[in-house]
């Protein structure tokens, strides 16, 4: 099938849409469209103008035998800061209280969209570390993490409380609980990670750290290497945290059960986004 | 900003492709590129023809006042039958058995790319039905659940083994499962999920259908309609079929523990599957 720029401008950005982090020579595009290398070069020349000035990601050429162009999603920090801002005015609803200080959040992790815009900032926060694999912990992380995999093209494993049939032999561990002090055990499926992974741990919320910390301590049973730490929401109420370098998207600063207000600011993710193009 | 056409071909595809199954009015359009409508309109065409020649989805224009342009995510049968090919040769894989004759999935369900796809082909079979939530079971159906979600743009419920101090409130039933017929519990956050909603239910993993037709208790509880009930793999062990309308992607006809065998073949898809521009 023959294209003409139009046709290929919208298939091409498709295309990488749809293969984020991925390296695609040009010969694929020259013989999906049948054009020459000279004019996928100026489609993928206005697709890159446009992709970095709207905020969408970069996209990079790599030359030689072996080269070819590579999509990575990003965001503007203006749009970034519009985003997090927005999540801040929708958590701080009273409405949200939960007993023991906790939030409601069933209804943001269940919203595809808001998910995926979540899901984006971390992937352009963390675009340019080594990421092999993304670890979540059952059950609301999952669609945070499965978001931010997407964007940056890498497998998820599930942490759970508990080992099921479906998952074959696992390797489990105990650990305390940051907040409530109580032992409990995690488990992975031994096939789900290889040994020396580098991973990204993704989470709804931090309070201690207790959690996280229980992940970390998982993932040296794997040998593997901790990339880096997200979560949606941090809460400060903890007296001491169990994790020292993270990236948190909002801060729960205060929490007032008996008056039923909720603060909520910007975590620490500005002090980390890098402006596109900046090193 | 002003855009040239190969700019805003490049932008409105992604503008597109990021809100599946929303009227865009033209006018958002015209504002945002500072072009004339009759520009919008051929770009639209243009988007149109490569979109549905491509396999990517339809895009349907609504006229008048409150008209505007819709993009409903699609797949073509071609591309769909090597999907569903494709997983069946993935599961086949004599390592994948486990005892009780389950199957290992966590990798293929730990594949974003793999389960975006079988997420699209959810949506595609299930678009013209009216859904206004999928809801699904944790843990290993929840990343399902979301891809057929983005695609379908509607929020997720998920139904749990227990109730947390996280989800507020909760409904919960109890249920004789399928396979063992014992009695198992389910809950779903009461805010979760509006009387009188249309829920398509979205399962990795079908054997008698104890755990759906669980969620079917379920959502009565809630005055819920099933507008669908949707699994990846469904398994023929079962004697006696709890469920009776529902959508599979592939179908596991024989397990044999002892030999290490597990026959895979196409499920039930492709008689729900109406060809795009069909009605």
């Amino acid at each position: 099938m023959k294209f003409r720029r139009s046709g290929r401008l919208v298939d091409m950005t498709n295309y990488l849409l749809q293969h984020p982090h991925e390296l695609v020579p040009l010969t694929y595009f020259s013989e999906r469209y049948q054009s020459a290398k000279s004019s996928i070069s100026e489609d993928l020349g206005i697709i890159k103008q446009t992709f970095e000035s709207q905020g969408i990601g970069s996209l990079n050429t790599v030359a030689g035998a072996a080269g070819g162009v590579r999509f990575a999603p990003g965001v503007n920090k203006q749009d970034a800061m519009e985003e997090i801002g927005r999540l801040c005015s929708i958590m701080a609803n009273p409405d949200r209280l939960l007993p023991g200080g906790y939030l409601y959040l069933t209804d943001i992790l269940g919203d595809p969209v808001l998910v995926n815009r979540i899901g984006r900032l971390f992937a352009a926060v963390f675009s340019d570390r080594k990421i092999d694999v993304i670890a979540t912990v059952a059950t609301k992380g999952i669609p945070l993490a499965y978001a931010a995999a997407n964007y940056l093209s890498v497998p998820v494993v599930i942490v759970r409380r508990d080992s099921k049939v479906t998952e074959g032999s696992t390797v489990s561990i105990n650990y305390v609980s940051g907040s409530s002090k109580r032992i409990q055990t995690m488990v992975l499926a031994k096939r789900s990670l290889k040994e020396g992974s580098n991973v990204l741990i993704i989470d709804d919320f931090m309070k201690a750290g207790g959690t996280i910390n229980g992940v970390i301590s998982l993932l040296e049973e794997f040998q593997a290497n901790v990339a880096g730490i997200g979560v949606l929401v941090e809460s400060e109420g903890a007296e001491e945290r169990l994790v020292d370098e993270y990236i948190s998207m909002v801060k729960l600063t205060d929490v007032d059960t008996k008056e039923k207000q909720i603060h909520v600011i910007e975590g620490n993710y500005f002090q980390f986004l890098k402006e596109q193009g900046e090193k």
